[in-house]
């Protein structure tokens, strides 16, 4: 149980993905700079390597990012609707922006670019989100180059899990995972079945 | 505009549930009294009578009671997987206990009680969601009198919107709506073409 690669309920979650269909999103809930929540869908994209820290694509000119630079933590929500499973995963957030000083960092966001759609791409092209629209001239897809690096409004969010409430409606059972950090360093989970 | 009931998201909404399959179910944020963000599915039991208000059943014993009394705000994240609309709503959350001083909130708890089914009602009687399993005997469905009214665990919250972010993947829209209220205390709603 110390890797935290044998994340127990990473398994749960790897098999839920597997079994259901058009589930590679879910709800990503944070707290606003006026103390409010704020909640929206936001696509999965994998596990980070060799870890279950969980990989989020985001332009950095969205809300979230204010929200995470005020307060760090965020929750997903996770509904699968075939096999009737939630994954509440409550974790750290950290912004992997193009000024990120560490060089390991700004590899992984530029492979997180290089693994999204040239569609996908296009969108930090645009103009910036939540903004009032003026007359907007859309960004052909046939005009990006592909082999063109990520550019700046570009940015990865890596969710360190902490604590993952799993619930099966189909079972009625409920599992509540905790991450323990030992005195030297290593993590470890705990997990409690408690009552739906 | 100046009738609660002419909320412009209101039909956006209506339409959205009518051509979704599998929709009656969102993603409820709030703020938990240690100032982490929490996230939960929950049922959309309809809107309270004449008005945009928004109701959910909940469990009194449930962690989201102790965060909503903490910090009133919640943000509802609705997504429909069939027509890629997503309704971002915003607002102030009223908790309805058996305590509440006022007959006609009680009365609309009741209401709710009785609008649910069987099955749902028993949830009720179960031991306290989040607490270490014990030997847990289930409560049978056929011990329930359906005329007993709304046991003591059994509350209804009531969101009353006051900012909707509504996004359309496949036209690729979003529309921000803000509730304003007048001098004389009349709610109207502005909106506005944002970027998405």
């Amino acid at each position: 149980m110390g890797s935290p690669s044998a994340a127990p309920w990473k398994q749960l979650l790897l098999n839920a993905l597997e079994s259901n269909k058009h589930s590679s999103f879910f709800q990503l809930a944070t707290i606003s700079s006026n103390g409010r929540p704020a909640n929206r869908t936001v696509v999965f994209r994998g596990f980070q390597e060799g870890s279950d820290k969980i990989l989020i694509n985001t332009d950095s000119r969205t809300r979230k990012i204010e929200d995470i630079k005020h307060c760090p933590f965020g929750e997903i929500c996770w509904y699968f609707t075939d096999s009737w499973e939630q994954f509440r995963i409550n974790g750290r957030i950290d912004i992997i922006d193009g000024l990120n000083p560490d060089p390991v960092k700004l590899q992984q966001r530029e492979k997180a670019w290089f693994a999204s759609s040239l569609k996908s791409r296009l969108q930090y092209f645009g103009p910036g989100p939540g903004l009032p629209c003026v007359n907007e001239e859309p960004c052909k897809e046939n005009l990006l180059d592909p082999y063109i690096g990520p550019i700046g409004a570009f940015c990865v969010l890596v969710l360190d899990p902490e604590q993952v409430d799993y619930l099966n409606l189909k079972s009625n059972k409920r599992l509540m995972f905790k991450s323990k950090q030992s005195g030297d360093g290593e993590q470890s989970w705990v997990s409690e079945e408690i009552n739906p």
